[in-house]
């Protein structure tokens, strides 16, 4: 019957037992559902409900739900709850979802909760919160299973039911010799096909791929997505297995490390559909001012070039299509630059070939471009040296412009810096100072030689 | 030993036994390794071995081996096999990759190929290739595992084994009725701590999620991303499963749509680090000849104005700070927008919805900025009716430029267009001409009262 009602019958039904206090249909409900479904309900069911909704639930649906909510509601359900009921759901939670939890909370709070958990899975947490957030140990889980190469399979399949509540989301097992260091991997399946009898020896993989602790989450992501992996093992400089990244959180960061691209190229700031027009505005504002006032030092530039722009005033003409292209192909070549940034390995020679290529590249859309305006400009002003003028400063600006799309971004990249500065609308800006200053450069150099 | 060797070590132990030709060795090596690795190998193997190392692999690794390669490298190891080993390695690739691979071939290559494939087999990429390639059904493989929901543990472990081949990437067993509808699904660690004679209904899940088969390629990466799935099975109207999705492939349509978000913000192409110079040249070009001739427009609206300009030649200063602020705040409505088709579901409401939030966020920085600029401009030329004039055309393009950001986008979603269309650099000129119209329309209008 659940299996194929829609969410809107779900709440209605959900509502219905907690008005009239059913808890044992609720919960059986809820155990029909996945975690992400139950999240839904828990955001669509009005506040008023909430507390009590959350009392008809065991500790370990609520940790599933806990999983799957934002941090506001999380923060929210910790408080109804108190420190004793969410201490015991803290101890179900998947430890890498607990620690990016606790690590939201303020100082005292996370003591106060880490006090009441259980001793071993306390120490656990610290240890998960020791590590920087876009790293491997800020990912990993430390909820995985080991066992030793010499062991049989009946034993692995024995211990897999022992930690039955967390086998559920791993496929691998992995194994280990007597130093704790990591020597190989078993899958379920290969567990399945095997003999009860067989040793995990005989059957594991040998060549296993392990993420270094301290690797960055987009190299995890990359390893992940390269061999299709559904996990991958942690390990630390003496190949101690520490923990695993499964899939999942490689696709959360490839999806945020998208939406970061997206943002450094639009400066729009962490906007989405939801986003309340206050809240948006107060995220962009800062940038447009920023810009603004650059963008003021094109007015100056063009105030100091008076003479040159009161003697041929065609030349204004020209000016916003050559700023607007050194823009355009400014931008082109960061978005290039941004998105291989997360996507490779970035050294000296890659470097160095990505710039060189891009000076070819600008070379030749600046002979293209610079050819073709020349040709329009004397048609439509009937002024070779005009002409001139034109084509050669939007060569220029052409060049100047790739240029600065891909070295800006790969310098501040190099010195670590917030890559949300290298933004699109800065270096079109910036671009458009650029290429003011070298088409009025020109035109003031060409002109008193030409007329 | 194999375990701890870096790239060139294997790749220098490779070229080795390809020159004592010693085969078996060969092939133990490679066994060792993931397709991944072997691919590696073979792209940085020099060309006059590659015909010698292939004839060294079993159709097994060959199979592996193509499915990680490009397109060009498929291609050339398809041609070096000939037709009727090719078929072979063919008849052991996933159906999927198989399908994509094919798609790549002439019509008489692909014919060719299918006519020496086994029967079953070549029906089964047929029906594949049929489907279109940004659907669930462009991206499902037909090769999973299903059982009826009355037969036992053991039935479905004999039945892994049966189909060892394929069940190694695969980590669930789907449970279908009479009529092949999909009624379950049971994960391998469900069999591995259940008895083997307790019946598959008993420990099935039954709130199974599917996709359609002609569900968008976003949606579906969009649902394994959200339920942390392995992998969703593929169903068509009347519930029939048809195939699987795995989260491999997910993951490659989140990065695939993250680029392709990216290409239209920048309008700079396919364009990676790997890209020759010349390549990425022609790609771009079009874009830019494109931006050129529309950034002209510009230039004649100022033709046009061009009595206003010589009255107040101080216009010409707030010029490209307009007409760059409308094109920034117009790229950070499209990013929203671009980022937010690719991860919601799009329908009235939520573009309703969209365009007053960014008409709201328009206002709030058009009175921000317009005030600050007004400011500023009285200072500078100390011209008051200048610096309401700059003011009130910076706060009407300021909401145009973002409404343009927004709704353009939209539209070209609407009816389906190229969404490359929509690119950032275009949005930038188009605001470019629209700001000049407002700003000098409305220069006109007050200086002739004013002055």
């Amino acid at each position: 019957m659940i299996a194929n009602m829609t969410e809107d019958q779900l709440l209605v039904l959900v509502i219905k037992y907690i008005r009239e206090a059913k808890r044992h249909s609720l919960q059986e409900l809820l155990d029909e559902l996945h975690p992400y479904d139950v999240a839904i309900i828990y955001r669509s069911l009005p506040v008023k409900h909430h507390h009590k909704f959350l009392t008809f639930l065991n500790p370990d649906q609520i940790a599933d739900l806990i999983e799957e909510l934002e941090t506001e509601y999380q923060v929210e359900i910790l408080q109804k709850l108190g420190v004793e009921e969410s201490s015991k759901v803290m101890d179900l939670m998947e430890n890498d979802e607990l620690a990016d939890l606790l690590n939201e909370l303020s100082v005292e709070r996370i003591q106060e909760f880490l006090d009441v958990m259980k001793k071993e899975d306390s120490i656990k947490i610290r240890s998960l919160m020791s590590y920087p957030a876009e790293t491997a140990g800020g990912l990993m889980t430390n909820e995985f299973i080991w066992i030793h190469a010499n062991q049989t399979v009946r034993q692995a399949v024995d211990k897999l039911k022992e930690y039955a509540s967390f086998s559920e989301n791993i496929y691998y097992l992995y194994v280990i010799n007597e130093a704790k260091k990591l020597v190989g991997v078993v899958s379920y399946r290969d567990l399945l096909i095997a003999d009860l009898n067989e040793v995990i020896e005989d059957i594991m993989f040998t060549r296993t791929v392990a993420v270094k602790v301290t690797d960055d989450q987009e190299q995890v992501a990359n390893i992940i997505e390269r061999y299709d992996f559904i996990a991958v093992p942690v390990v630390d400089d003496e190949d101690t297995l520490l923990g695993i990244i499964t899939v999942d959180d490689a696709l959360d960061v490839v999806i945020r490390e998208a939406n970061e691209d997206i943002e450094k190229l639009s400066a729009s700031g962490n906007i989405d559909f939801s986003t309340k027009a206050w809240t948006a505005s107060i995220r962009r504002l800062p940038w447009l001012i920023l810009l603004l006032l650059i963008g003021l030092v094109s007015g100056s530039i063009m105030n100091y070039f008076e003479a040159t722009l009161a003697q041929v005033v065609a030349l204004v003409f020209f000016m916003p299509m050559i700023a607007g292209m050194t823009g355009n192909t400014g931008t082109q070549s960061l978005a290039v630059v941004v998105r291989g940034i997360s996507q490779n390995t970035i050294d000296k020679k890659v470097v160095t070939n990505l710039i060189l290529r891009e000076f070819r590249v600008s070379l030749i859309i600046g002979v293209t471009c610079g050819s073709l305006i020349t040709l329009i400009a004397f048609l439509w002003i009937g002024d070779p040296s005009l002409g001139m003028v034109v084509g050669v400063s939007l060569f220029c600006t052409l060049i100047i412009g790739t240029l600065a799309g891909t070295i800006i971004p790969l310098i501040l990249h190099r010195f670590g810096v917030d890559p949300a500065v290298a933004s699109g609308p800065l270096i079109t800006t910036l671009n458009d100072i650029f290429s003011l200053l070298i088409y009025f450069g020109i035109a003031t150099a060409f002109l008193t030689n030409l007329t």
